[in-house]
């Protein structure tokens, strides 16, 4: 269970959005708020889109935890970007903190990040990997269930690269379904917290899931707007549709109170999706999953 | 403001101490009970005193939070000692989390750790530095007070070898006293804390120290007797002058509460000593400073 | 390809064995003699039993090179064993540079290395990965041919725990061979060195040995004796049965020539095995394997 | 004594130069041509000011070797910069990798680096760090010659942020010019290796120096004209001065014999400087020190 951010909109400059605000991801790899466990130290990531013509994002991690690691405010604070992922992980006991165990996931035009646990992984680990292709299998490098579920993402896509927003949704929706029948065929009966964020540079999708009916996922909001950055302060964002930012984020970053008119958050609710699409646009939906396990 | 261990009795496995416990070093590192900021993830360090005839401490630091280090696991869990010294950091604001700024410093026989923070250092550190003797200057690899006021303790003691517990309380002492007063010099009038840990490897002294009348010294306690390991859980201390072995720690490690008749663990006063003798014997003792800055 | 040194025989800080030699497996990090490349800096391992009474190793891995790790310093001169492993690394092109990957691997009793490359592991990791149990699947954490390699042998012995001599050579040759099987089955017809080291603390079993008849294994080379240290400089051993050490090693530690008559190193023959019992006495051995591949 | 490199002219992305040349920083951290030991293992750093509107540079640094550094990899592929340093390291002996001891060394605009070694330095380290103004001893935090030598120039410019290119090139020899009475204080009376380069973002100025008359600086070589990048090969240079672009670096990193009609690089003779301007134009001259020491 980790915290993060997915940004799509205006070119920023990372800091602004990753560093400086009030409840940063800074401050939520040591102080989460909307978790028991507030704290998210076993290493962070950061994967960015170049703003210059490349189409392939960047990824830095580091086992090391955010708040301490100078590169990240040194990158952190000269790196821009028009859509970006950021990272913080609470390692799953006896998970191995190393680079390949860090979020963000990359390949080619596409980068993806987790926050939550499938329970039992051990359980089923063995057959899901089975299920993968030679390609996908070669791509595993780490131990989380989170790149698994990358692999599996990129199976069902069968590795193309030219996806529609609504490709990309229905893609992350085939994923979840996957992971619920490959969790049922191994008695994995128990929850699986399953929010992704998944994004090609061009579209970005994230999902607030969980399989129990009984207990909440892992939170999430996302907040859209134009945005306006005050150096060293929170931004902000409002209502502006020609020119709109998106950010998805396990909680809100800034400061102003959720139940505040002028808050500028909204709570994604359980088991839905928010897919943004290429000019920015936002729609919120019910993922259309029977997802009794 | 950090957290340790001093430990000296019976040869143990380091493990036993450090990571078992209900309440561990490790569990510290990353959920405190008696700080305000539970969070000591800045790196780590061990140093312990061989079993065989040797009579330099090892030390072995590492940036990575402590609850995730797997070489620490494996260390603790084969390492043995009678003497040894355990540390989680949490770096102050601006300080580099590197390994030269680690907690044990060692110097030939002697290992040092300090729970704590001089105020104002910026504004000292400096003339501190300038106080120095070539020799301990040279000493000075990294950044924190800490390592300075460990400089400051050799020079105080001329890099004597043959330190009676009495000599090695007196210099602990003599320390405090020129942080005070270089302290004073600089018109740094705010709080210091000033907890001290030193060990020749065969007496050991810790204080629990506050500059300034009005706030407490971060939390001290030790405990002693005869040591029972219970293999994975909480050890115990019981009163056996014969076989004693001598724990201080930034709080206690095991279960029972501090109220109970059973807890093993006795909260050392403000401002005084904590002093282990050749033979394992405790005195404590008031630190004989006026401390008004 | 990289160097390692297994030992086994009179109690030993390990830094007389592993740092002080004049061609000391610190020294082979960064200038190996006998490889065409001299460069094993892509991490080290060390795995010790420990001298009190607890059969199982320790294992101390790190991704800096050797030469400038501070905590390697340390350790090897202050840890004592009678049996001991170490290794540094020359990362295959592509493999990742992690803890995971880092030698020697362990699981209870057993530590294992591989100096050594299975050509073309791409083109058959995955068959080979298939063929093991779940136990030894699960334990394979990173990515090196070396770790299947060891998990390949956990399976061969079923995880028994109560190995001979005997057995133990027996099963590094089953291993051997059910890589040349794997490797045939996947058309991997260029060459595999397969230098294996392999210890249960009581026996000790290394293999030189190389799929293609027309090249030479990595280097390997053996030396026994009673072990004279002294401090800092070269060890010698010389033939005194009663109180046999042995040091298999990829190259000679100390400076005298191999064509001396005072050189204490016999270089083992291609396609051999080097057999060390649990009363340190030492045989060499044909491996009777039809190694065409 | 290290290897480095200095960009300034056309926007490039960090790895063309960086990585991709047949004989690139990349190759010599593990295998340097143009010294007699041929390892820079001990860590690496990269300072490139960014392509939009902030004068000042990043830093990114690590203590890991360069080869094998997958952050590494990913941001030299993404950044793009028309100005930035590159450097790996070989640490003097005993002196430690750390990320503090790492180059480049930045201070707002400034980054600045060192290829060299100030002979005897534990003989006049105190007493250098002892003339350095109180905002500039502030600034140190390794343990470096190098790192020193930079505060000796920030306090030479009186931490002025205004300087044209000649300020510049005449404040790095008074720097030399420093550096020479301080070791002769010191009767620190052999050889000193100075090959520093330094950048404000505008102009660029590098140094090859040595103060014994007898031997050789560390090499230095130099190439510009309109920059041609064949992706993944060798780039090449040729003389066009309306778009020069300059690249001051430790070793040619192109493959053509420097012998050739065709090389592109050129040898910085000994004790000269190669001064680069704000249109990237390029002189060289002998530096005006008399360095008898």
């Amino acid at each position: 269970m980790c915290r993060f951010i997915a940004y799509k909109g205006e070119e920023v400059t990372l800091n602004d959005i990753v560093i400086s605000p009030t409840n940063s991801l800074i401050e939520q790899s040591k102080d989460a708020k909307k978790r028991k466990k507030p704290l998210n130290g076993d290493g962070f990531g950061l994967s960015w889109y170049p703003t210059h013509n490349d189409p392939f994002p960047a990824r830095f991690v580091s086992i090391e935890p955010a708040w301490s690691n100078q590169n990240l405010q040194q990158i952190a604070s000269k790196v821009r970007s028009q859509c970006f992922f950021a990272h913080v992980r609470d390692a799953s006991v006896g998970m191995p903190v190393s680079q390949a165990n860090c979020h963000p996931f990359n390949y080619q035009k596409y980068t993806f990040m987790h926050n939550g646990r499938l329970d039992q992984f051990a359980k089923f680990r063995r057959n899901l990997l089975n299920q993968l292709s030679n390609r996908a299998f070669d791509l595993v490098k780490g131990n989380t269930d989170s790149e698994c579920i990358f692999a599996l993402f990129l199976d069902t896509i069968e590795f193309a690269d030219n996806l529609s927003t609504d490709d990309l949704t229905q893609a992350l929706y085939r994923v979840i379904e996957k992971i619920i029948q490959i969790r049922r065929e191994a008695d994995a009966n128990t929850n699986a917290f399953i929010n992704l964020a998944v994004s090609d540079g061009t579209s970005m999708v994230a999902t607030r899931f969980a399989t129990d009916r009984e207990s909440q996922p892992a939170s999430l909001f996302y907040s859209q707007g134009k945005l306006a950055i005050a150096a060293g302060k929170d931004f902000s964002l409002n209502g502006n549709s020609a020119q709109n930012t998106v950010i998805i984020s396990s909680e809100p970053l800034t400061s102003e109170p959720l139940t505040s008119d002028k808050s500028d958050w909204i709570k994604v609710a359980r088991n839905h999706a928010v897919i943004v699409d290429a000019r920015n646009q936002v729609v919120t939906q019910a993922i259309p999953i029977d997802y009794q396990t």
